[in-house]
């Protein structure tokens, strides 16, 4: 009967490895995987029933903690991160914090024992402290952090541009609506906007909004009541933007001449709002793909040069913008 | 030191429930299980390392499989289910099949792997064999079956009344939209469409679409490009309902003058769509809760009388189609 040496020799790695394999501690690369799997089929070795019910329940199972899956944003993430994984063999399981601490600690428990070999977190939780001593491989998506990798857009890039869009399309009264300033990628989205528009010698007020669906309508008309002379809103996301967009037609503004709207994020709706929404893309769908590669980096233990990945926003010009005329 | 039966005792229960719940085979009440908790607490009990770390692990998980997280459909449905889920102490993590039955054979693999206790699948795959010889409940979400408990919205009263309204609201010529129809609910909409338009014997065509976004607005050109004449739009979801209002705009159609539109579902964004949607609306979020509670009930053991519930659809009455003047 073979050993666990016999297929230690087979398939050109030590016992500890197979062994690592076997009882689903610690990660083994995926080619290695493969050539132990096929030296134990090919000698028929039998590892005892537990250990083989180890050997196949683990080590492929990759969590993700999502902040808030009603919100589109998310979704995309999600689906860059699944995509990615899918094609390494990996399978993602999802767990949806709704932005609690508590239900995101929870999701990590749950991880740790089910035996995740990896961790994808976009919380939007300030303290980070839970995610200190973790066994397994750890990447940050949609924030920043210094202590942990990370994959994010440039915040503080995408308030910038929505500021100057705005600006040099003549508006005059610009409402920044700040979404929650928990991390930092909010903040930076902030204040690059109120720079931009310092800097530019523009009027604008500020609305701390939330950025979610069920209380967006309702901060929509705070903004009218508030700023009723505004021509120009920075919205959050495109949620609240969507919102914003809405009221403005209740009350018979016009858009793009009453009234111009950026967004943030260009979810995949904002295409078919009326007017099309302008917006600030952040490439939701890539930083899914990013983080995922980064993550199988780490846990395949190469050595990464570069932990924290910053992926670049872009303006989307659709209709409730005015067009610049630049050659007129 | 304390023996099991001192756990027991203390705690009202057998020694079998005892060791069930500490060996996370099978399901223990939630109360019972709280007791068993406090026992062991106030004896000092310690089960062997093995054990516990089971206790601990398992028995609390429940898993649901989605066909799509972008559409956000789903993510309601998800906060339905985790909603009462929470409540009742068990972690829901989700895994997103992305209309493939490989992913979804997949996660329910891994799900069993990881020792769930329940199941809620909103699988849209026609065949549902791969779920029948499962060791833990099961309860289908967002289609009927005869073999499984299930809880889905009335898709032929949704077809009827979507029907129903465009006709009673001056519609000659009506397009019906018809989903991908793998599932019994999708063929119940259907079929109430087109019975209640044969019925009013009043002209239409069928296209079937995708349900899906990143196709939406293919089919929405495609519609107009077949049936340039169309005056009223059965969309197959509220994803397709908005690509073609987006496109009625494009083509200078004035709503609901020209051109009528009711879409299905009712997701959030519906709502901020202009002029904003009128719909059928499915109880997403309640359908959610029901499975969940469903699935409560058989992990729990109880006699069930109905094991297929059907909660009513209804119309919700926005700008996307004429009112109707019923004193004049």
């Amino acid at each position: 009967m073979a050993t666990i040496k016999d297929v230690a020799k087979k398939a050109g790695v030590s016992v500890a490895t197979v062994s690592r394999a076997i009882n689903g501690k610690g990660y083994v690369h995926e080619d290695t995987r493969k050539q132990i799997d096929e030296a134990i089929r090919e000698l028929n070795y039998k590892p005892n029933e537990v250990a083989r019910s180890l050997f196949n329940k683990k080590s492929r199972l990759i969590g993700l903690i999502l902040p808030d899956i009603r919100n589109p944003f998310f979704p995309e993430l999600a689906r860059g991160v699944e995509d990615e994984m899918q094609e390494h063999g990996f399978r993602l399981i999802i767990g949806n914090a709704d932005e609690k601490l508590e239900k995101e600690l929870d999701y990590i428990e749950t991880f740790k024992q089910n035996n995740v070999i990896g961790l994808i977190s976009a919380s939007t939780n300030e303290v980070l402290s839970h995610y200190d001593n973790l066994s397994f491989p750890l990447v940050l998506l949609d924030r920043t952090s210094v202590e942990h990798p990370s994959v994010y857009a440039n915040g503080l890039d995408g308030g910038r541009l929505a500021a100057k869009e705005l600006v040099s399309r003549g508006c005059k009264r610009i409402s920044v609506l700040k979404g929650p300033v928990e991390t930092q990628t909010a903040r930076d989205r902030f204040k690059g906007a109120v720079d931009e528009l310092y800097t530019a010698n523009v009027h604008f007020d500020v609305m701390t909004t939330s950025f979610a669906f069920q209380e967006a309508e309702y901060w929509a008309k705070e903004l009218f009541s508030k700023y009723p002379d505004t021509d120009g809103v920075i919205a959050s996301n495109d949620v609240v933007a969507a919102a914003v967009l809405h009221e403005a037609h209740r009350l018979g503004k016009q858009i793009p001449e009453d009234l111009q709207i950026i967004g943030y994020d260009d979810i995949p709706f904002s295409q078919f709002l009326y007017p099309p929404l302008s917006t600030i893309r952040q490439p939701a769908y890539d930083m899914g793909r990013e983080a995922a590669k980064l993550l199988i980096k780490l846990m395949d233990g190469k050595k990464v040069e570069n932990k924290n990945i910053l992926l670049p926003v872009q303006f989307i010009e659709r209709q409730t913008t005015r067009k610049v005329e630049r050659d007129d």
